[in-house]
């Protein structure tokens, strides 16, 4: 996509600090990091969200996942890693080539922003419904 | 594993609001929604974390969060889902057995408590540093 800053980045045409390039997916670091070695994970080809995303390149931003997780360990010691990927405006999605965060979380860093929310223990009968909408939409 | 809730959820010892179900995978409703049609989807075989998933459980979980976020917008016309996935205590993974959140958001729901951060500009000399140490992790 002509306008898209991370095709741009995959084509060279933008610097990034990368971490890891295989044939289908690339990562790089996000410069706007939330913890020390905050890295995006984005497939080549463009595809603005999960929806968009071909079940091949899905798989393997997904086992690229794994190695960089693993070298994190190795070079940050992380107290835990944060996975997220948003999908639409309405979740904040902000660059419409879809992306996976990795936020691994140091010793000294304070907690995450995006891995706490209030417990709120559901209605069951609401929970049954909504569970019978999805199976049945899956189902179609 | 004997004390696992999700092992006695994918045993059948506990009940769940399952929305589908494969040989690898299982995805059943979040008891505690942060949003309407909050689901998880989680590996059958136990595995604590995604440093500790194997490669084709992996595969078949994203696959899977594709056809479950493909029917979320069919049943529940969300204006985006949030996908995430913890690991370690550290990041507030709770239960710990490897699970892949899906957070759609309907139309007339709040912002999800887990998108959003404030965005500040990193330190181009300290990412570099950093993504050199990843890669060069990633390169052992």
């Amino acid at each position: 996509m002509e306008d898209c800053i991370f095709c741009k980045i995959v084509k060279g045409d933008l610097p990034c600090f990368k971490v890891y390039e295989d044939e289908k997916v690339l990562a790089f670091e996000d410069i706007n990091p939330v913890s020390q070695g905050h890295t995006l994970i984005i497939p080549k080809r463009h595809a603005e969200n999960l929806w968009e995303v071909p079940e091949d390149d899905l798989a393997a931003i997904h086992a690229a996942s794994k190695r960089v997780i693993a070298a994190m360990r190795k070079a940050l010691d992380p107290v835990g890693v944060a996975l997220l990927q948003l999908n639409g405006r309405g979740v904040n999605q902000v660059v419409m080539h879809y992306h996976l965060h990795l936020m691994p979380r140091s010793r000294d860093e304070p907690p995450l922003p995006v891995t706490s929310w209030e417990l709120k223990e559901g209605d069951m009968d609401s929970i049954r419904e909504v569970s019978k909408r999805i199976a049945a939409a899956i189902a179609e």
